[in-house]
């Protein structure tokens, strides 16, 4: 072809494209899941993907009914130490404790701020649920989604010195854009507050807060200064872990997912759940045995225990992902 | 160009466009919003749309952010006699009366059963409340999805014969269809049932489930015949009305709406929620004006009354659609 023709071809073409309003949305294909070693897990979620998608397969599932959930802590971020959200949540205390001089005396307050974690994991779940009302509720939620912004601005994770929100996995990136680059729809299902995840999870994992589902608290409608404000109130609404998520799935998307990715006994329920729909479907498990490079915990951990779920994934053919052999690198910063 | 030139760059273009999965979602474009009569309603949705989208606008919006709800009874469908969901409910009662004898003498049961209308009105939102649970819950959530399709399938409205999912307003699925064009994510919030519209809104308004908000009742996760099925519990959980519409809003989409559509007082929060935003705003209601061809009904009426929210309207120069005036024509049978 000689070079007159060559350019008056891409000419026509750029042409016939901006009149026809088309658009590339294929453009080169990259291999998918780069960050993944080669083995089982990676090889399932390809062989998924590929059986729902392609038109002459049995398994094919159309775009619109290509929903995947995915827990959140201890799934697509880390969890350790502890949950971010209470360590979050012990931060605002320490921030507020000057306009509470009661919390010098009062558990679990005092517990947070002479940094003892013994007594403050004593105080249970009734010492937990204080911490969180008096730290997430008695706000607006613009007010509320400033401060989770500001935290994750400034904090710091003890052992890895990053923002919170930069331990987030590298191959669980990769996975909701291999997911998206197919046509799913990729949810948040997570038992961690809805509004603390919004502020951030759009910017992180490109999934916008209209696909975010976990637990909440009430809010209420109130004019202030002669504008509707919505009021957080100190109320739990709804808990979004164990039996709760397949609830929360039905509540806010509507329909059953065919593929859902989680990491502990409180996703049991949701990937038994999508296991229990018609046609193929896709459940993972995500099994922390990275000490070195991460954390190693299972069956006895208080932290994300995962246990029925284990075995569960064993009896019914789940995919496991060993984090230590299955993951070239684990957070983006590793690249 | 001669005929062996034209033949090469067609073929060049077509093989391009598949290597490089290239598609067409241009086409021709079709004048907006067809059955709706030129006018100042019309005129107002499109210089908005065109506002928002105009990337050298300075009221640009990111298409992300292009969040539209639109209210469903008396918006989008037809709401008279009686909202619909209530007729459905009335239909099942009388479905369930074999084997409910005691309903014969119970009321509001009694009242349903005799069609009179008076007696169940007198009964009140404590009647009204009975008949939704005893019709809305006690079976799961896919045994509740097949009796709304079943009830569809055959029961028919009063007074125009059709199935109620024909009784949708034509102008709106044009707009709705038109806000997508554009890029807008358009949700329902309505203050029925999210289940009694999940099963046929995605047909009907090209609305997935996951974009549905509205009231809902308890699901309890229970395991039957070893399968997990969500049984519906004759427990209310949330109102998604007046107040409630915002705090709905915000629990789902997370993000607050640029335009709103509603057509009673029951909207209003939700107009002045998405008025109080920054940015360019969009705020329309419906004005049944048309006895003959749908229904008049405004200040006083006890279904859709459109009383606070057409002031609210006048003083803050919001959009109010004439349905006699501004539409051509009403459902799309009528075309």
């Amino acid at each position: 072809m000689n070079k007159q023709r060559k350019v008056f071809t891409a000419f026509v073409i750029l042409l016939l494209m901006t009149l026809t309003g088309c658009s590339c949305t294929g453009g080169i294909k990259q291999a998918p899941l780069p960050s993944w070693n080669e083995g089982a897990a990676k090889a399932s979620i390809i062989e998924f993907v590929q059986a729902v998608t392609d038109k002459s397969s049995p398994d094919y599932v159309q775009p619109d009914e290509r929903i995947a959930t995915f827990d959140n802590d201890g799934t697509l971020w880390s969890e350790r130490p502890v949950y971010f959200q209470l360590l979050f949540a012990i931060d605002r205390v320490k921030q507020l404790a000057p306009h509470h001089p009661e919390w010098q005396t009062t558990q679990p307050f005092k517990a947070v701020l002479e940094d003892d974690m013994q007594v403050l994991a004593a105080s249970g779940e009734k010492g937990l649920l204080q911490l969180i009302m008096a730290t997430h509720a008695g706000m607006t939620t613009d007010e509320f989604s400033a401060i989770v912004k500001d935290w994750l601005a400034t904090a710091k994770h003890p052992r890895f010195h990053r923002p919170y929100n930069e331990l987030v996995f590298q191959p669980m990136l990769e996975l909701l854009t291999y997911l998206r680059a197919n046509q799913f729809k990729t949810f948040i299902v997570s038992g961690g507050g809805i509004e603390f995840m919004r502020p951030w999870v759009e910017e992180v994992y490109g999934i916008p807060p209209e696909q975010v589902v976990g637990s909440t608290i009430k809010t209420r409608l109130e004019i202030r200064e002669g504008k509707p404000v919505l009021i957080r109130l100190a109320e739990i609404d709804f808990v979004n872990d164990k039996a709760g998520k397949p609830v929360g799935i039905n509540q806010y998307i509507g329909r059953r997912p065919i593929a859902a990715f989680g990491n502990s006994d409180g996703d049991l329920q949701m990937l038994q759940w999508t296991a229990a729909g018609d046609g193929k479907r896709f459940m993972m498990l995500v099994h922390h045995t990275d000490a070195q490079r991460e954390y190693a915990y299972d069956r006895k951990s208080h932290i994300g225990k995962l246990d029925k779920a284990l075995d569960a994934a064993k009896q019914n053919g789940w995919t496991v992902v060993d984090m230590q052999k299955d993951w070239q690198v684990i957070y983006p910063f590793n690249n």
